[in-house]
């Protein structure tokens, strides 16, 4: 079943506003989980949004609390986000890093004590249609064994890196599990098995199961020990500049609550853009594995999926959208 | 065989000096190339100098040439390397950019037209003895394919972050591709076969062979598409900052030349010392997957493997030694 991207973006509006979300957050809300579905991330646009409405009810997120800007340590500037919603804070987070860096060439802003921002490639794409390259990263609850160990204790924290470009901006949106919880959930809504090893089960065998792998919070690191190392070192740097909580702060036996991310924003009029068009050319000449096989840059199938659904709608899981329609 | 440090610097530097480094060039270079075998990365201590002298007196690299300052965009300064000597460039760069950041609590310099810096975590350590979190990366040449192809279009573009800490930095210091080519040559010395696939060889099949890698230059990406996009994402971000080479401006072909690399960093006073120790612990807290086993931070078997050679002396390939003893 298809739906249009403004019909999903309705409803999940006229949900937020029941709940008593202002005009403007509803709208931002709405917006973002439409956008996440349109750009192929269905796990956190329509099948998160019931999720996203129970922390709303059970008061883990607070829909009233408004970042407020703590202190700047030279040119970077921290926030508290007062336990509000995720994507609004990201969202002003970023905006407020864009234009930093449109008046000093960069810009950095770091945020505590905020919730799941959702899909980090928006505030990427975000960034990129602002002309500026932003880079963030957000920690998350222990949901990784650190390499050399069984339990988790490092959050898969997503990095997100964007550079703007007329014909579809460069977007890379990774977690640092060899696959995000998103795409877990996603599979394992289709029935499928991963086409790789994803984690441990809770027997500590690798395993392809992603439903297996959400229940023992066991994903297997990107690389090994590099990706173990790189979600850690994300985490001490957020933890060392906001003085928020850290993946060990944050636990993982409670839900996430009062994450802590980072947003930076480099602007100059000239990007080169000549020079990053020639990147992209010689690493598509690589001459493919699959007969006919194509080379993609990050961001080319998430830009194609979104003109896809845009002409044609968006697929929905017809489960959860009769759900989000009786809410 | 082991040899003290001194003896090792002391040896670089004799060597340097006859090939008309000037003394402060000398004295550099002879000591990151012992500290770099000093704290095990052997690839790029004493098992690297003979190359490094070759480039020399090929004249590929320009030991006379310093460092340019082009341009400022805001607060982002733009160096031009001069073709110069690698280490020397890098050095300077990574000092101008702690010297900003403790001015403006941010500090970013992009340089290009560098050459090689040998190991990247040298810069990384140098950020946190000032007492700054430095983060760098550089390009390299063509060495790695892009996910879905079979020829090589990426580098494996070291990523390096260090966060400060008393009791021993915390110092992560990565390539892209799940082994380094300097870790390919460790254990290829060794005679040995890495522990996981690392790439291909020249008929396309997986293998855990190190000689059949440098042979074929067809690394295996850390996370398979994520260290792909990774890669592509760090080079277009060089290439967009400072209008240097690409790695398909540095191609594949030729000798390694003209790269272009990064440094960050950030100071502020309080780097929330407590809630880092807390991940540390946190981390270390999961129960090892081997009995007994231990979980390392990033840096900590650094630290570890310094103390011993400083204590021992450091562990010499006899053949390379005698060969730099020789020159």
């Amino acid at each position: 079943m298809k739906v249009p991207f403004e019909t999903l973006k309705k409803e999940f509006k006229r949900v937020l506003l029941q709940l008593s979300f202002t005009e403007e957050k509803a709208e931002l809300c709405a917006h973002t989980f439409a956008a996440n579905s349109r750009d192929g991330v269905y796990s956190h646009g329509l099948n998160r949004f019931p999720a996203f409405v129970n922390t709303v009810r059970e008061k883990q997120v607070d829909i009233h609390a408004e970042p407020k800007f703590l202190e700047k340590n030279g040119l970077i500037e921290i926030w508290d986000g007062e336990f509000g919603i995720g994507i609004h804070n990201a969202s002003l987070a970023m905006n407020r890093a864009i234009e930093l860096a449109k008046a000093n060439g960069i810009g950095c802003v770091a945020m505590r004590h905020t919730n799941h921002w959702m899909r980090g490639g928006t505030y990427g794409w975000q960034a990129a249609d602002a002309g500026c390259i932003g880079i963030c990263f957000t920690n998350t609850m222990a949901n990784m064994p650190p390499w050399g160990g069984k339990e988790p204790r490092l959050g898969n924290n997503p990095l997100i890196i964007a550079v703007p470009r007329a014909e579809g901006h460069l977007v890379l949106d990774m977690a640092m599990s060899q696959f995000s919880y998103g795409k877990l959930q996603d599979t394992d809504l289709k029935g499928m098995e991963l086409p790789e090893y994803g984690g441990y089960d809770v027997e500590g065998n690798l395993t392809r199961n992603p439903s297996a792998i959400i229940e023992s919070r066991r994903a297997l690191p990107i690389g090994y020990w590099k990706g173990s190392g790189l979600s850690f070192m994300l985490d001490v740097l957020l933890t060392a500049i906001t003085g928020g909580r850290s993946t060990a702060g944050i636990g993982s036996t409670v839900r996430e609550s009062g994450v802590s991310q980072f947003f930076l924003c480099l602007y100059q009029s000239d990007m080169h853009h000549q020079l990053i068009e020639e990147i992209i050319q010689y690493t598509k000449s690589s001459a493919p594995v699959e007969p006919g096989g194509q080379i993609l840059y990050p961001g080319e199938n998430t830009l194609e999926t979104r003109k896809e659904n845009e002409l044609h709608g968006i697929s929905v899981n017809e489960k959860i959208w009769a759900e989000v329609l009786k809410m």
